[in-house]
């Protein structure tokens, strides 16, 4: 058994689009990102990273490479999981493992994520190859500590397959 | 095995209490909250909810409910406990876990809190039916971060009972 | 298996030394502290006695105590390892353990640390009886929330040697 830790934090703006989870949540402002800012997969991917002693995803995306703009959360949480050996469908490491549980924690003072946690948690499963039952994803407010900011952080266990 | 994590943070205020690890302690300032702003019990009930994949302290205590209005954080953790099948002496439900280690980091400028550590660990211990040892916390500054705020994060583990 | 969670972060000033996993980082600012402000081996040493139920770094070297004064952040961890039972070489108390992972995460806006990331690695695996392959730390920018501060979080698995 692995386990994998991994942080994130974005800037908000106006006219901007915010993802969290791979859902696009309805939001006056959005994440400053040269990625989609989807903070909640970058999270879990530089977790899932973290478990295999992978770097972080800083570097297998890096924000100076055109190639990477605009990247979806979701591409970026498959090529991480691919990378890593983890991907629930395609492996063609030696060693190969799979996510088993997911943790999460969201922190964003508006608008109020509560209604989107199913979907997220749904989309992030199907991502790891997991039951929804086996991904949590909790929100707190910053409590005036990061009012223009959408932060996450999240934990990850490993097996191998 | 199952792991948890889980996070709390309150704004501190002139002439209210402050409660930690279910212990009052002496200070010029406490938490700001609906319910007692236990930063320290919230952190551990959340990585509860988390271990068993049952969202969070927000939405089963929502701070509209006059309710959970000074809710103390004792009975909120007792709650939680129950709810994801983890109370010590009490279970339901077709599949119960037991609590078996709690790792903890309480943020606070002042007043210091290593005198009062003995003492969280045995009441969350207690209330998690573990013995102390498997209970850790620790104490840091914010180094100017957050120097009006009280935070919290929490790690559990869960195993089959 | 025992996992433990720590934390740590200094404010940053001209003039001084900026210590990461025990590797000297050319910097125009360093950290404040009383020992050497190595964060990142901080978190980790507060891991290790979390993973334990033994007390956190402030317990265990005072910052009133001269002794501890410029202390390096490797002789921290080797102590706190000792104390733990969890040195790779010597272990004289009755239960023994062994660090098997350490996932940490550094915050710290300039400079770009992924070139030191691997000499990081090869030092806390050597300092823990690892391989670098079971040391895992990645790297964040705060994104504004704390430009004037370095941030290490730190997860740690044990188990009984
Ligand atoms: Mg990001
Ligand atoms: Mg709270
Ligand atoms: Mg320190």
């Amino acid at each position: 058994m692995w386990i994998g830790y991994g942080e994130d934090a974005h800037r908000l703006e106006p006219g901007r689009k915010l993802m969290l989870g791979g859902v696009e949540i309805a939001s006056d402002r959005g994440a400053v990102a040269h990625s989609d800012g989807d903070a909640l997969l970058h999270a879990i991917a530089d977790a899932v990273l973290s478990a295999v002693g992978a770097g972080d995803i800083g570097e297998v995306f890096p924000d100076t490479d055109p190639r990477w703009a605009g990247l979806a959360g979701e591409e970026l949480l498959e090529r991480v999981l691919e990378l890593a050996g983890a991907h629930p469908l395609r492996c063609e490491r030696p060693r190969c493992g799979r996510v088993r549980q997911v943790r999460a924690v969201v922190t964003l003072d508006r608008p109020k994520l509560a209604p989107h946690r199913e979907a997220m948690r749904r989309r992030i499963a199907e991502l790891c190859g997991l039951e929804p039952a086996d991904v949590s994803v909790a929100f707190k407010t910053s409590e005036g500590l990061a009012p223009d900011h959408v932060q996450a952080r999240a934990l990850v266990v490993l097996e191998e397959a």
